[in-house]
């Protein structure tokens, strides 16, 4: 069972509406309860044949065996300060790019001193295994089930058998590929993508995305 | 004219091929001319039809309006303090990803104090118009002209007419593609997708590059 913490965001709602378009049942996790069914309600309608709930975060921790983390990086250390013990022996995907957008800048990375908001997550959840994924997914693709998804989801950890799985997830999505991206360490460049095709989108008004080529 | 300063390395050797096959004229500048002129040799034969010329780098800066870095980064500080006065009001486009290797852990980038190195050029060379692309593109392919260039140039600056000379050089290149990537600001973002794309060759046994899609 897939839980998505921070799933009433848009990219937390288009993940758990991909991942139930491909035969998912995803739980939404937020901090409040009746925010998380909400958001669950909302995806069934724009795909009625997808099994989709919601819960309070911890509710869909204690359900699932892969827990993403889908919120803002502001959010993270309360949330897995939090959550920390509920989530020993589960596989966590942190889908989050930390980023801050400045008026005529447009969006950069923020620093983080663990080098990338998974490295940081693996720090505090040493019993847990941390996978770096989804990050840059385009949010409006994702949420709108009539697109074709297009692009690749760059996979890192530092767990084989936990990475493995998240590229399966990844490749059960129509038209999305996992490809390994090796070492949590290289979760870092994975997240810096994210500002860059931020800035993209807004010299091309697009919804774009990586695709790994040559491979 | 173009010239690419460190072209007798792999990176450099094979863009001045492929802009050479391209209709360019590129000069390979080296430290030394005699091993410039090897350099300029040696790809004659890869590709019969080509003009590459050899010359030492402030010879072939004194010829060129658009200048190639395309040596390894730790060269390019003394480089630039030497010739920096000779790139005034030039087009100086950086190709470098700083990076280092370790065993059992890959490739990483080297953090810049100024973000980039080509923000670091810049920096150095206030009267050039510094132009970030061509990091990611692969020296082998680069390097094979029987093979097919698949993968996009990301082009970052912060001068759009020097911006968009670099983008129709990329296009010139058969099947590549430039990409307007906004500012030299977030030629940073795109210098570590290098390191990455290493570890995946590592894990693919590929040469691998990325394609912006969606746009």
């Amino acid at each position: 069972m897939l839980a998505i913490l921070g799933g009433t965001g848009p990219e937390g709602k288009g993940l758990a509406l991909r991942l139930a378009m491909a035969g998912e049942t995803p739980i939404i996790g937020s901090r409040d309860a009746a925010r998380g069914a909400v958001a669950a309600q909302e995806l069934s309608q724009l795909a009625p044949d997808v099994d989709i709930r919601g819960s309070d975060n911890s509710g869909a921790v204690l359900q699932a065996d892969v827990v993403f983390l889908a919120f803002p990086y502001e959010g993270q250390r309360p949330v897995l300060e939090d959550l920390g013990p509920a989530l020993k022996g589960k596989i966590v995907v942190s889908v989050i790019a930390p980023m801050k957008f400045e008026r005529g800048k447009g969006a950069s990375a923020v620093e983080v001193e663990a080098g990338s908001a998974a490295q940081e997550a693996q720090d505090m959840l040493p019993e847990s295994q941390v996978v770096a994924a989804f990050q840059n997914a385009s949010a409006e693709e994702l949420l709108d089930p009539t697109t074709t998804m297009d692009g690749d989801i760059v996979v890192c950890s530092d767990h084989s058998d936990a990475k493995k799985l998240v590229m399966e997830l990844a490749d059960q999505i129509k038209d999305l590929r996992g490809v390994d991206g090796g070492s949590l360490a290289n979760a870092k460049y994975v997240e810096q993508i994210t500002p860059l095709l931020v800035n993209i989108n807004r010299i091309y008004k697009a919804h774009s995305s990586i695709k790994i080529v040559g491979i």
